[in-house]
């Protein structure tokens, strides 16, 4: 009956915080939900598929990209850049369908910046004891790096003030059962809708 | 973990929307809502209990709180007067518990007026044409009554732009599930809570 575009929702917080986890559970259940598809310099692997896996481009095409104001976030790893392509996610969005993209905190606040209408979901650790559970218990990182992340997870936790909404994962369903409230209930917000609803009313008059 | 105050929801929409069926069948299942209890100056009948059916007061009482500004909106029925206490749901609401109300669109504008943060959703009806089936339908009207329900449901509508959510009535079920989407996304908005967990951080790392 309504006609509607889609909407970004981008999953964000602190590194360690389960980010990655809430994501793919709550892909498990939500069907009507595209992931954002990064753009990334990095060479194409075995069985990866352009425009699906990511989309690729050599170094001097995502640079113009950048400067032409086409990615909605962008950095850079081990010498390959990765990014949010903005027209993918406008055209998805054009089409109805909603987009998800799941990012750390920095990448989040250049997503705030260049495209503002989306729906910032703040992800908080249950407490920073479990956090730094997390962050030591992946094992494989020195004392010194450990106690680096943690710092920069309390830095993190400080720019929850751009976001719309702050969902604690204590429990990974919980977590995600708010997170699918969020995304039921910003379809319902009637700055959203209420045109459309006007038009329902004339066309029913005319 | 977070103490956090309740909230005011307050479903409205055109008359025969389905406002009290969509209350019933979430009361049914939403046992963490307080039902708003109104304040009347009519009788009280045998069974009925004093705050828990209604607030009882005499004529000049009530008309005394409405000077005082105690009531969130009241009206007229049949040479009595009806309300909603703003008492009953400031104390409910510091209690950490939400209240429901709802409510006919003058009676929510009002609300909107004195308690405007309350949470304003808009129950829409699927069609004009199930609309007038619905206000018709209830057969005890003359023709002309319809009419004027009709034309008062239309001007309604057009009060949607006061609402925070809109919420279409085409089936109960799918009505109720948005109605809780709403409650549970609006107790995650970063304005409620942010400040809770700003301190969780700081005590955490004192």
């Amino acid at each position: 009956m309504i006609k509607e575009k889609g909407i970004l929702f981008i999953l964000s917080g602190p590194s360690g915080v389960g980010k990655g986890t809430v994501r793919k559970k709550l892909f498990e259940e939500e069907l009507d939900l595209q992931y954002s598809i990064s753009m990334t310099t990095r060479d194409r692997r075995t069985g990866e598929v352009d425009g699906v896996d990511y989309f690729y481009k050599s170094r001097e095409e995502f640079e113009k990209l950048v400067k032409e104001g086409e990615l909605l976030e962008y950095a850079q790893y081990v010498n390959n850049y990765y990014g949010t392509p903005r027209k993918y996610v406008e055209e998805t969005i054009e089409k109805g369908l909603d987009v998800f993209l799941e990012i750390e905190v920095q990448g989040a606040m250049q997503v705030k910046k260049n495209f503002p209408q989306g729906v910032f979901i703040f992800l908080f650790p249950p407490s920073l004891e479990e956090l730094k559970n997390r962050i030591v218990n992946r094992g494989t990182e020195s004392q010194e790096l450990v106690l680096n992340r943690l710092k920069e997870a309390r830095n993190e936790i400080e720019m929850m003030d751009a976001y719309d909404y702050v969902v604690v994962n204590d429990q990974v369903e919980t977590a995600v059962d708010k997170v699918k409230a969020i995304i039921k209930s910003e379809h319902l917000k009637r700055e959203r809708i209420a045109k459309q609803y006007k038009q329902i009313l004339e066309d029913e008059l005319s």
